[in-house]
């Protein structure tokens, strides 16, 4: 999507040689580009989090193992030295599925080709090949979701603004490009439908304030930056016409585990009447598992995430803390809202109910 | 309740002509006892939130017009003198309930006394009584909500921790002594029923985080600080017994406005047969409105409380920012939780339910 007018993904070949990403680390008080030249680089830009978000670590996996052929084409074993270096990338965020899916489908290609110039040459025509069927997937959600928006609009005055209430950071910096649940919104904003977004600051790690709230400016999106106390009130007052949240591992049976506090916006949308859908790309269903508050285990991250806060103070960068000394902090990263609360999915190829049956229609 | 072991007030005579009062500005990073000895000074403290929290704030204006009666003692005309100071104190924040209602309930009496020493002393007493009153209400509250704790307890195995989740601060620090919502709190743990509370940080202005974790840790009481969006995430699982928060106002009817966020923590508590307990003394009520949702207009507050975060940075308190430059925030207080979401309320009076009948019934 655009920054200060420019197009952007969150991930590109600079030259032959060069990976371009965002540090997002950095955002949104600074906005730099980092070139990756080496898989040092590339494995440290995943293990530090200058990239995240599942589509956007996939395709910096996918580039990354285009850095190491060209890399391992020094060594006197280029195989060997490839296994090496796609174990590397593998270990630096374990439980990424979109990681090791990445990596393991360009050694599979590199397999297939037989010189080590047509083995570079592979791996770097798939690395283009993940990001662009991410951005893809991504915009055809966004097509889906369209529908609904365009549904909402209807039943309101003709160029009243449609509020859509979301949660936590499934933009576009979390993919390479159009976002899960932002995607439908840029979709929408870029038809000429006038869109507001509140945007649930997303505690603790604040990515709503931090990121969605950033790419939306840059965008030219409207939105307003929220507490999460915030939601169930404005929808009480007619404020919300729908909420979208991404998801980060849904059941086959619709139940979805997101970002912590995304459960409490399902609760009000179901008690105000406000439709609530949640955007994904089908590689973060989960077929193996049918109830989410059961069989979904909820990662506990550092305290310090609740009891220090990064800030602007005078043009740099801070960290302070905002709670007392002695006081500990638990950090629950996710929670799971069950399907009875989900309006809709908006997936790649279209959308469903959040039920089993419609589910496996959609995914036969 | 304790400090490091000592039992304080939020505020008591220190002598004849002094004030002592807790600078709740600068809880928790620091605890400093702030004396006041002139009307200017009172009114400061009240109007630049030393003191905050209904209880606390008409108790500060009791003192304040005892302080008021000795200054006028002063001057050439200590009825006019009086009226001007009785005046200015109830300006400093127009829309506190209990802050005009302690200057008249002092004006009213001191003007029953004949000579000016007469009127000082029976300031000085009503001041007293005003004080000893709220804390003795909080106490009740604290008295009647014991025996839900303790029904609680019998359904746990025996010695097994009660985890209770509060919102915002109806804490000691709001009142004279003891709280609302942390006063059965307090006399559970008083009386050696282990109980664990889950502290909601409660954005935008972490009184949670900033001043129930002080002064449940202060007191003793084990307590672990959550962003709000937790609490939905551990009733699911279990892990809260019961929910107390505190009110700012509460219809005929039973609908509670309190602290933005209450009304998500009672959907989620409702989903989860979680008990959801308000406590309040009787000076909440307004006896003239019957649909919370309708006809209690929420305050809008200035959007740097959303935006801009305080904290401490070697040793100093810093205010950051914490969200891009460009984007708007929205800072909305409170929200209103319908009576049906609500399971009883705690007054000084005894329990009872969320309605209008059984309102009635305890308040004829």
């Amino acid at each position: 999507m655009n920054i200060n007018g420019k197009h952007y993904r969150t991930i590109w070949l600079e030259d032959d040689e060069t990976i371009a990403i965002i540090d997002q680390r950095l955002l949104p008080f600074e906005f730099k580009i980092v070139k990756l030249k080496t898989v040092d680089e590339v494995a440290t830009a995943i293990f530090d989090m200058y990239v995240r978000g599942a589509g956007c670590i996939g395709a910096t996996a996918g580039y990354g193992m285009y850095i190491a052929c060209l890399e391992a084409a020094q060594s006197s074993d280029f195989n060997s030295q490839l296994i090496i270096f796609a174990d590397r990338l593998k270990a630096t965020r374990p439980t990424a599925v979109n990681l090791a899916w990445a990596v393991d489908r360009q050694l599979e290609a590199i397999k297939q080709a037989v010189t080590v110039e047509e083995k570079i040459a592979t791996a770097k025509s798939l690395s283009e090949t993940i990001a662009d069927e991410d951005a893809r997937w991504c915009r055809q959600i966004g097509e889906h979701g369209l529908k609904i928006i365009e549904g909402i609009a209807t039943k309101k005055p003709k160029g009243e603004t449609i509020n859509i209430l979301t949660h936590c950071n499934a933009g576009w910096l979390a993919f390479v490009d159009y976002g899960s649940a932002t995607s439908p919104i840029y979709a929408a904003h870029d038809a000429g439908i006038p869109v507001h977004v509140w945007v649930d600051e997303t505690r603790p790690r604040n990515q709503g304030a931090r990121l969605t709230a950033w790419e939306l400016g840059m965008h030219g999106v409207p939105h307003t930056i929220i507490p999460d106390n915030t939601g169930g009130h404005l929808m009480q007052h007619g404020q919300v016409d729908m909420v979208i949240t991404g998801t980060d591992r849904t059941t086959k049976t619709g139940d979805v585990a997101n970002k912590i506090g995304t459960y409490l916006k399902a609760l009000a949308a179901k008690d105000n009447n406000v439709p609530f859908y949640v955007a994904l790309p089908s590689s973060t269903f989960d077929w193996e598992i049918s109830d989410g508050i059961k069989d979904i285990s909820i990662e506990k991250r550092n305290p310090e995430e609740v009891t220090i806060m990064e800030g602007i103070l005078s043009d740099k960068v801070e960290a302070i803390r905002i709670t007392p000394e002695n006081s500990p902090a638990a950090n629950y990263a996710f929670d799971v809202t069950p399907a009875r609360l989900v309006t809709g999915l908006i997936t790649e190829r279209g959308l469903c109910d959040a039920s089993a049956e419609s589910i496996a229609k959609l995914y036969k």
